[in-house]
């Protein structure tokens, strides 16, 4: 061992004690008669000094030290004269006897500080040295100690942790696959999972009960800030139960979490049909640290010859707390926001109810004092407040409303990071229409199974049926999903048909799982939760990359490694593959 | 939920209580009056029982159950007359008043008992039926349970588990990669990693400190019954340590896991170089449940005028007690094996240290009895011994002494599977030298660090340089392996002068490694454990293949889901790629 005790564990008890630490110098000051020496560990930073009394081979050495040196030091502990109290190790300081250089470094091509003057771009490419800096590393510890929270707590719940395997058979449903080339069964592929679904729906066939696996998932889908190409799941399974069975045992998980990691009682998970998040929310995750719910005007705002909103297949509002007083140019500001091809609104309407009781709207022209008070009751609004409305067809209204919405509230500061209030959204439809295909798409997947009391609906309406299907929902942050399963052939087939699989599509696609399920199904119901996403939330960021040691960039490229990369022509030959590029071919 | 109980916890306390239990159908025994449903889940077998007392709807439906139906029953919990004290819930029944049938139930292909009639074909096949046996669940269990007792030591001891990335970068070094096109870079691969050497050192540099993980790790080798394409490692790494820390923390987490999970303490691990190993044991995984050591006997045979023994380099034997009454028979079968291929010997010599002091060897003709006496001084025999030789050079001939130690300990019982003698080898050779390459390779990886007290042996006499090297063998099997690694720049690039690497070649294979270095790199070391191995050691089993939920077959097919498979030509256009394979071409 290297060392007798860490960067972050002497204190004043241990004064006098010899001590060796070793670690990394943060910075070295040379006041003349002094010198101090900052060494970093992971454990944190303690002071190193030497002083005219210390011996003049030693004084050399400290001065040789650079920044990012991989130093051994021995010394004794002393009180400091001045302490840090910001510092858990501020209180003493080593007196050094000895000190010895493991390692020299080179100038890091950015400073290894809390702050760092290091963009993004090179901060990825020496990713092992941003990985030094507390606040990235201890995102990382974080994530480490989530996990084991996580298996401890299932692992009481006697769950089983069962490896599913990584190299699988790529299905043509849902995403794009990762395809991995077979050497040695000619022109094969595996496909790397893009979830452990149909073997944890096996593992309840095979009696496991409980199943659950913290495991990597792959998806080659382009790529945005939020999304990895590959990524990290909470994913479990439950025989014999049925869908409170389920948000019972995981709101219970998720609480332990915020309880153990955050020292945090989230309280109750609230419940909301997924009906009333698109309804008032304009979203299937709806943010509820905030009111500001849509309302609907439609019938409040039509025949006074508003041209927009008569001709609107819906109109809505959504009204901003004390917002009577924003200037034009926050208004317009708002327009501009919900104008933008990804919102897509045409314009936006406002009325204001100012403090003097008057109102002032956006179009005076159309509504007369009298109308816009219906517009204020049906709303809900008060002297100050600020009423918002957007119109067009229903669902692209709802879904810029529920947008506005969470802009303003970013504005407004109404999305505190320390504030957790988790949501189940449940009763999704089963089924979603695809304009594209003109046909019915699975919403959650097809294996999800329909309300009961929505049955006769299956024939009739079944855009109408919902499911068995949940969401855990955490600042408006999907972070898991799952559904109760179906464990009955004819209900499967059933909902084949209702998918538009043929019965020879169904079979080639999830034939050894209908197999299965011949020999005794149970009924069974399971969730899966975005891991990074929840990590992220815990550690207070936005994106998922800061919580995964190596990620890769848009380009699904680690600019580290510098992977993917070309591969010998050999390998290929051996797979019996040839590339089509043309650069390749020369 | 569908029940109130699992099928393994009621017991008398229970009795007079109204329960409801879901499960399979064991097995159904109809006696007239009387009818009797063993149902099985997960965490045990209850009976169910129906008389004339009981309804007669239920008993219709009793009557109706099948082989692994799966079932709903309530009932009222009664003392057995006759109770089963082989199984936990033996002392009691359940007296039907209401019995569902949640699913039917195919005849299983084959029984789902204990002791099944399916061959491993079909169970492979129906891997999902196999695991519904409890001996394969179990071992199941066993390694979730052991999976969470490393995690929770290793937590304990402040390591991060931290996730490596999947898709990683293909180098041409060590086994063959598996490569996973990339659509969004033209033309260029992913490699899944063979393990996560190069992160967990990286991460050593962030300052991590103490790294770990559980992984997937993934070799395209041709596979052999205790091989599998996918792999699971327990991956360990620590700075500012030496080789005698690693050793310890990692035998407190091997004598944990074999407490915790065995009831068993193995004591303190015996320690051998590598070079006793070879010489005395002819393995580098010596089996230590049994003595039978090899003593050279070159120099006392030779010279006698036995072409065989003067003729070769080395001369062997074994002790074997108590064998002098082996039969002809049995020494021929002992000779049939060491002449196999895979062995290698030409013959094989004995000598018989009879009850009646006398001496019998089947080289009676040059060797009088007091030669023979020699033999037996220098391998130490006893009266009623059977002294076995063989002969020719050295390496083969120790390693062909190796397997007749293992072969004759098998045959006479000595590997008892539930004792466990854990052993570090230590002290390896740093190189060993490549005949068809005419170079030095790394016997464990190139990033493996010399002796210090050999360092002056590098440039004269490589081949003798020892290594900062280990493994961790328990009872013939290596579980785990390691290094102090190299951490100095200067002597990284020896190393790889040694091993031939050009510069360039260093450079673009390992460059963002030494590139990291630059920047400080601690002193470091690391283990990786075979988890697939331990848990079928821990489980007392001769195969990984039994431990893993869906293994692959010897071509790497899973015959479960049947995969590999052909994709979609579409998704291989996309990938920029074209099948050579000429069925495919059509």
């Amino acid at each position: 061992m290297y060392r007798t005790h860490t960067c972050g564990e002497l204190r004043l008890a241990n004064v006098d004690q010899e001590v060796t630490l070793s670690g990394w110098v943060q910075r070295v000051r040379d006041l003349g008669a002094m010198s101090f020496v900052d060494l970093r560990d992971r454990y944190g930073i303690t002071q190193l000094v030497v002083d005219e009394t210390s011996d003049a081979s030693i004084r050399d050495a400290v001065n040789q030290l650079g920044r990012e040196f991989v130093v051994q030091a021995t010394g004794v502990v002393r009180e400091r004269s001045s302490k840090n109290d910001k510092i858990a190790t501020g209180g003493i300081e080593i007196s050094l006897t000895d000190v010895k250089i493991l390692n020299k470094a080179d100038l890091p091509p950015f400073t290894i500080e809390d702050e760092t003057d290091g963009g993004d771009e090179i901060r990825m490419k020496y990713r092992y040295l941003d990985l030094r800096r507390s606040p990235v590393r201890e995102n990382l510890v974080l994530r480490s100690k989530m996990a084991h929270a996580v298996r401890s707590y299932l692992n009481d719940m006697d769950f089983i942790e069962t490896e599913t395997p990584v190299l699988i058979k790529s299905t043509p449903e849902g995403a794009r696959d990762f395809i991995v080339p077979s050497r040695m069964n000619e022109g094969q592929f595996y496909a790397l999972p893009q979830s452990p679904q149909v073997f944890k729906q096996l593992l309840m066939v095979s009696g496991f009960d409980r199943y659950y696996q913290i495991v990597k998932c792959f998806r080659d889908e382009d790529l945005r800030a939020d999304r990895q190409p590959e990524f990290t799941q909470i994913d479990c399974e439950m025989s014999f139960v049925e869908q409170e069975d389920i948000l019972n045992l995981f709101e219970g998980m998720t609480r332990d979490l915020f309880k153990q990691i955050k020292g945090i009682d989230p309280g109750v998970f609230a419940r909301m049909p997924y009906a009333t998040a698109m309804s008032k929310y304009g979203s299937d995750k709806p943010d509820i640290r905030f009111e500001m719910l849509i309302e609907e005007l439609t019938s409040t705002v039509q025949g006074q010859d508003f041209k927009v909103f008569d001709e609107a297949e819906y109109i809505g509002g959504i009204v901003v707390k004390g917002a009577a007083t924003f200037t034009r140019k926050k208004l317009d500001k708002l327009t501009d926001y919900v104008k933008r091809p990804q919102v897509g609104a045409k314009g936006m309407v406002y009325v204001k109810c100012n403090e003097d009781g008057s109102l002032k709207s956006s179009v005076d022209k159309f509504y007369d004092n009298e109308q816009l008070k219906r517009w204020v009751e049906t709303t809900g609004a008060k002297v100050g407040d600020l009423i918002l409305v957007l119109s067009g067809d229903k669902s692209h209204t709802l879904n810029a409303l529920g947008e506005l919405r969470l802009e303003v509230a970013r504005q407004e500061g109404l999305m505190d990071k320390e504030t957790f209030k988790p949501l189940w959204v449940v009763d999704f439809p089963l089924l979603e229409w695809n304009e594209e295909s003109g046909r019915f798409h699975a919403m959650h997947h097809p294996f999800t199974s329909p309300k009961k009391e929505d049955f006769d609906l299956i024939e009739s309406d079944p855009g109408a049926v919902r499911a068995n299907a949940y969401d855990l929902v955490i600042n408006g942050v999907e972070i898991g999903g799952g559904s109760v399963r179906i464990f009955d052939k004819d209900l499967q087939s059933k909902m084949f048909d209702l998918l538009g699989f043929t019965h020879e599509e169904a079979q080639s696609q999830f034939g050894f799982l209908m197999d299965a399920f011949k020999y005794g199904a149970p009924p069974h119901a399971g969730i899966a939760f975005g891991f990074d996403r929840l990590v992220s939330m815990f550690a207070g960021l936005d994106t998922i990359r800061d919580v995964i040691a190596f990620p890769k960039n848009n380009s699904g490229r680690d600019v580290m490694i510098d992977s993917p990369s070309m591969v010998d022509k050999s390998q290929l030959e051996e797979l019996q593959l040839e590339s089509t590029v043309k650069a390749d071919k020369e």
